[in-house]
């Protein structure tokens, strides 16, 4: 039995997981959940899976939350980060589900590793950002960390039973976003709008920006170095507009081993909490009969800005990741609010990171520092 | 140090495994060598190779061998079954790689089995017409027999560190050969020379018309059953014209492991050997940005009536599936000389088989009864 924590129960993948949990009470229990401002959402999720312990945003949401309790299910409630850090250290928990959004995840999950829980990961940043030093520690307390994408579950789906000695490289698959087959002057005049819609995930408005610009392939580069101990020159990406075939590893024979499916996050949910097992579920079976044509091509990286910038800040490493991660953030809310255009992205991330003189990242506090750094850097070139 | 027997060293399969044995002699020797008429090739392996023993089709081949060997590189010579069956029962050999066409590769590679060697299987024949009788002895004997071929030992590869039980099926692709895309009325037409043409493989004529009709792939069905111990209703058979994906395993998840190479049998071969490394090689990788398009369909059964021949008689079981081997090989061989149309093949099987009272496979002697029992059945259907 598998007692977890979600962190980000009411976001697309904490909805996911709590079905997936749910499908499975013989193997998993609940003992906490961590929310942002999705009340309703939560007392719903409460109430169907029953924690000992919630943690919500801040302390007025917490005091709202418990106003609202209507019978005698009545976890205990927390509010912010120090509430995330109690949640990831009760003692009944040993699995952590990091999916909160944004470097917000990046404390609470370091906490949890430290604690020596199992985290199953869906926050990018936590790897991007502070890469070597979560997985430092993961390694110091023994404990895995297991991706929830599909990406990087496709990935150590295709590591299992072959011997790591003979790897030669990894190859991304990426869906190249809505425009992969735009052309540059076509993307200059994308609006917001337009750049939303993803064409075979359904996803939040900061990771449909990040995957029209390729930085969310760069990201996940930077995550797969970090996460399966790769140099960068070991990572190779294809756009494969399909995405169906959701990443592979290529072996020093040449055979590659690969890992397909539908496009339903159950899949890498389920796999990182049963890991090596591959559990059942009521989806439809991937019916390739009826795929068409599948594709790969070399991404653009004239086009793809973004991309070439995030694999360059991993190969500088140290904190360059993080304020490139900082400065992306910030130039998307601005492209998202208007301030500037869809092209302009890659070049306010650019010149933050030839600003910045990189450091080691050994410390949470070095890490913040960086991304801290980044944002006012990247506002100031974005006209404050 | 591997020792390793070669039975069939001078057909195309036996000619790639030296390439490979050779270019790992720090982890591989030749001790035997078996063959058939061709003196010329053979006697360039012998003094390449040096093994201590070697067998070729008859007496009067074996003499014409000793009396051309040239300088001091003299191994023991045997011939005919006794000499193939005494070169499996060397003690030095520990490995066989079973790499003789047709029928006549069932004997010894079941005497290998039977004398505790572990077998690389190329050929088809051995599991076809013997699956339980092999199989059983092989795990009798507590002996692997893995397979030489790119569909199987991509199945093996995705086998790889995924627990059996949470398999869902296995999907066999196949080439479709050259008339995938051909109307039945086009088929009949067929010349023996245009059956010949494999879009992506070089083969023997037998294995090419076995590809055009499809009967390949049914027996590589029935092989994958006894190979891997599933019903034949975990086995889907899907044309991928570009042989890029050589076949794929699907979890109950619903994730795909799907193993994609250049189309070399180098690399199953050099798996068989170094199972479960992947050994390094000089092939060049498999370039998927300019391989274009990807593309799976189901197959007509009705356009390839040897297919779901082949089906049919793996689900009766017993002695059915030899007698479609035999009945194939017999009809195949009417269709290469002229005497009947391309497609006849699948109704002289389908008479052979209709008049068949399947029994159960328990020595060999029932397996090459029901072997020329197809063969005598099916000449009487081709009129003499």
């Amino acid at each position: 039995m598998k007692k977890i924590a979600i962190l980000g129960s009411t976001g697309s993948i904490g909805v996911t997981a709590l079905n997936v949990i749910k499908a499975s009470q013989e193997k998993y229990r609940i003992i906490a959940l961590g929310a942002g401002r999705n009340l309703d959402l939560l007392i719903k999720q409460i109430e169907s899976a029953r924690p000992k312990a919630v943690a919500v945003l801040d302390e007025s949401l917490a005091s709202d939350l418990k106003r609202r309790f209507r019978n005698d299910i009545r976890p205990e409630v927390f509010f912010g980060s120090d509430g995330f850090k109690h949640l990831v250290n009760l003692d009944e928990v040993d699995t952590v589900i990091s999916a909160m959004t944004g470097a917000a995840g990046l404390l609470p999950t370091y906490e949890a590793i430290k604690a020596g829980k199992h985290v199953a990961l869906a926050n990018k940043e936590t790897i991007v950002m502070a890469g070597p030093l979560v997985m430092g520690e993961a390694k110091r307390q023994r404990v895995s960390v297991l991706p929830i994408d599909s990406e990087h579950s496709a990935i150590l789906q295709s590591l299992q039973g072959h011997p790591r000695e003979d790897l030669r490289r990894v190859i991304l698959t990426a869906s190249g976003g809505p425009f992969w087959k735009s052309s540059i002057k076509e993307m200059s005049k994308t609006t917001p709008a337009q750049a939303l819609k993803h064409p075979n995930w359904k996803m939040g408005p900061k990771i449909s920006i990040d995957s029209a610009t390729m930085m969310n392939k760069g990201l996940e580069a930077i995550e797969a170095k970090w996460l399966f101990d790769l140099e960068m020159d070991q990572i190779t990406i294809l756009i494969h507009p399909q995405s169906i075939v959701h990443s592979m590893v290529e072996y020093r024979d040449g055979a590659i081993i690969a890992q397909l499916g539908i496009p339903d996050m159950t899949i890498p949910i389920s796999y990182a909490l049963s890991f090596p097992r591959h559990d059942e579920n009521r989806l439809p079976p991937l019916a390739l009969d009826e795929m068409g044509m599948l594709y790969f091509e070399k991404p653009d990286m004239k086009k793809f800005r973004c991309l070439d910038l995030a694999l360059k800040a991993a190969k500088t490493g140290g904190s360059m990741p993080a304020v490139l991660n900082g400065a992306n953030e910030t130039a998307v809310e601005s492209f998202l609010t208007g301030k500037i255009d869809f092209l302009e992205i890659p070049g306010v991330i650019e010149k933050t990171m030839e600003k910045h003189r990189p450091y080691d990242i050994d410390s949470i506090e070095t890490v913040m520092q960086a991304d801290k750094w980044a944002r006012d850097t990247a506002r100031e070139f974005l006209g404050g």
